[in-house]
């Protein structure tokens, strides 16, 4: 392939499962779709985070739930055996070999130009491909997918260190005896328990609470269960220098302490990516985030042609969020080239990621594990709602009494009062993550409490948790 | 106590879960409640069916759960310890004594009176204790919750053999090295799997498919999985004769094979408890079911002071449902006292329980799981709606993947087309049961598709099959 040029419907930069997402429905509504990827198709989240984060977990959450039961706990007399669930991760992540993903492309009627794109002005970029450069030129739509990228801090000596993000924490082929882990988020909380239970000796260095953003129980129970596990939890750490010898990384923290560690894990938070992709070609600028309306629709930029969605949004870096709004903007991409809508997108319809803004749900798959759906307590005070709170212990429900003994858990419930609605909802325990879309429909769907009142959880689940908190809110 | 009269403004006839709820919602109603119940106060749910029975499932479940993931399964090397099971469930029925919940009916500001009581007339009540005869006089309302009992089949020879019903198997204090189970409902499936994986060897005798009444495919994986078990599953079994010699059972079936086992459990079906309990006196007939509002008020009674809840109404004999029924009687009964309801209760009122006509979750707690609410295909087409089905493979879900290898289960949405709500909704397959309650929000809540399109689930969870299932419809 020497130099070329194509033009086609549509360009979508970046082939994670957010990129595949917008593609696909685009091409679903009847549109000619590129799309650019510089890595392995199916990004991130296939390779180097969700899948293969869960698949290092939940071997040891399973084998830990059956130690919680007598009868169970009798039969396991060996511990987690640590290449068998490295092998699996492998499988999950296809040996980070991405054919059966890029068939996938194929198979939707989409083509795959393998390369680095960047924007040379409106509806035009430039992808450099391993045999040159080809132009592409969209006719309808740009779509930037191009997600984010793990940040150091800045740490005399890190750089050099040679740290894992999450990459190397995802994908390593050994359990390093020593690990060191600087964060205290998602990424941080789920490898640091991964690793202890693979068997690694585990430093989390974290700032301040765990899980900021979320409720603040959810972080003090998770860390009360990294504790359990053996990590050594140390708040207020602040590092002023890394140094690597060999194979040997120490970590020198502001109060003259110091953590010796095999490999240091820097999970302290991720950036869009949207330096050297062109913007400046179109009017915008290079790094931060790049604003959005709900379909996708970039702030800034004339014609309505440059969209974007997923992480390098800012709206809600996670895969599930990231693709509903990619499907949205797939979808409102295709009706704006049809004609069958014009100007905004009207809320909740099939062109909007409506949700993005106030019902974005998560999970943290620690064990316990941390669901959380809409606005935390603080968020809801924040946004000027007239808030009540309802907390209950999830171990005095039945259900949960039978999958564990000395279940710990907690749920908590934040009611808009004026609406009469739920506005946020986390739960955390053991196996509540299946949980979670009750909160998500619920607040979604803007079902009235009244009504809730009816939705009778089965005896005996934890999700009679439901029903606590509905009795104790005052039905 | 010498025989005694007692006006008050409520009597609850039965104790078990379901009369609880109505006492003490009548009673935070501020009425003056007795509860009657002649043997132990929180019923057959807490002492011989859901809380003894999943008790001895979830050990089993767990266990499996590990084996099916490489890194654990490494480390499961025995096999279920059947006495600490057995153990374990007896911890849940606190040995077979009620003195904790008939302390909580006083703390609750109930009276308990321990004895058989039989309706005289219209607002009274005799009950036998053991100290003579009590009259009860109700001033505002009687409430039947009596429940049911297990019902044997007319089989020669088979009320003599001491066959075991759903008491004695979740009672027992030894597994059976041999089981017979007959029939083919919750009851007999869950305890199969129970007792198989408690090391009997199980033969269960069904007439027709297991699991009638839920989605044809529910029995179908049910029946795969207990075979997987060891469990020898006959189907058009109708056993024609049952003796019992020494500790050995035989069953001879009307095709002239037998089965031999040390037990036989009958699991055929239960009858509501309307024997004996002095319906004629108030105009009503023995037997059968009483017929219930959805609040509760029995039909065919003058004066507006006779309510039903729970299994004894035949509306849905579930201990959650009839919990749902209770309370709604229970506050409908307050109301009605204070002047603040009059006539019919209205409909999604606290005062009624709608739901039970349409939205009644259930989950069989085998594994996998059978997770179902609202109408299956054929309900809704029988209910003349205009219906769309929607099946997924549940193990095509990334979340479930990564939770067993193997992954076996399936979804089905059943869709009302011309209201553009969900009315049905079946998963079966390990760990559905917490993602039920989605499904009952949603169709309580009748929030309709597309709406419900903007519901995102978490990645990677199951629960992504609501993305699937509504793919898969076609939005």
């Amino acid at each position: 392939m020497s130099d070329e040029q194509r033009e086609v419907d549509v360009v979508v930069v970046g082939a994670g499962a957010v990129g595949e997402n917008v593609a696909d429905r685009a091409g679903r509504g009847g549109l000619e779709v590129v799309v650019v990827e510089k890595e392995l198709v199916g990004g991130e989240c296939s390779y180097w985070a969700c899948m293969p984060s869960k698949a290092l977990l939940l071997s040891g959450h399973a084998l830990a739930a059956a130690k919680r039961l007598p009868g169970a706990a009798e039969a396991v007399t060996g511990t987690l055996d640590a290449a068998a669930v490295l092998k699996r991760r492998t499988t999950f992540t296809h040996d980070w070999d991405d054919s059966s993903q890029a068939d996938w492309v194929s198979s939707a009627g989409m083509s795959l130009v393998r390369g680095s794109a960047r924007l040379t002005g409106p509806r035009r970029l430039e992808v450099e491909t391993a045999d040159g450069t080809v132009t592409l030129v969209a006719r309808q739509a740009v779509v930037l997918a191009t997600g984010s990228v793990p940040v150091l801090p800045d740490v005399e000596g890190l750089a050099t260190a040679l740290p894992w993000t999450s990459r190397e924490a995802t994908s390593a082929d050994a359990v390093p005896p020593r690990l060191a882990v600087l964060g205290g988020g998602v990424v941080a909380v789920e490898l640091a328990q991964a690793y202890a239970r693979l068997g690694s000796t585990v430093t989390l260095l974290a700032r301040s609470a765990l899980l900021r953003g979320q409720e603040d129980f959810a972080g003090e129970i998770v860390a009360e269960a990294l504790r359990a596990d053996g990590v050594d939890v140390r708040f207020g750490a602040n590092p002023s220098s890394v140094s690597r010898t060999g194979s040997e990384t120490t970590i020198t923290l502001d109060d003259g302490s110091t953590v010796v560690a095999d490999e240091l894990l820097v999970a302290t938070g991720r950036t869009p990516v949207t330096s050297d992709i062109g913007l400046e070609t179109v009017g915008l600028e290079d790094g931060g985030r790049i604003t959005v309306d709900d379909s996708g629709l970039v702030e800034g930029v004339d014609g309505g042609w440059l969209y974007a969605v997923g992480d390098v949004t800012g709206r809600a870096p996670l895969t599930h969020q990231g693709k509903y709004d990619a499907r949205a903007a797939g979808d409102a991409i295709a009706a704006r080239a049809a004609g069958d809508l014009v100007g905004e997108a009207p809320a909740w319809s099939r062109y909007a990621g409506t949700a993005t803004r106030t019902a974005v749900p998560s999970v943290v798959f620690t064990d316990p594990e941390v669901a959380s759906v809409g606005r935390t307590e603080q968020q809801a005070r924040d946004a000027g709602i007239d808030v009540k709170v309802v907390d209950y212990e999830i171990g005095n429900v039945a259900g949960a009494s039978l999958v564990a003994d000395g279940y710990a858990g907690r749920a908590r419930m934040v009611v808009d009062e004026q609406r009469g609605v739920v506005v946020g909802v986390t739960f955390v325990g053991q196996g509540v993550s299946e949980l979670l879309h009750s909160a998500t429909v619920a607040i979604v769907g803007e079902v009235p409490l009244h009504r809730l009142w009816h939705a009778v959880p089965s005896y005996p689940t934890i999700s009679e948790v439901w029903l606590r908190l509905l009795e104790t809110y005052g039905l």
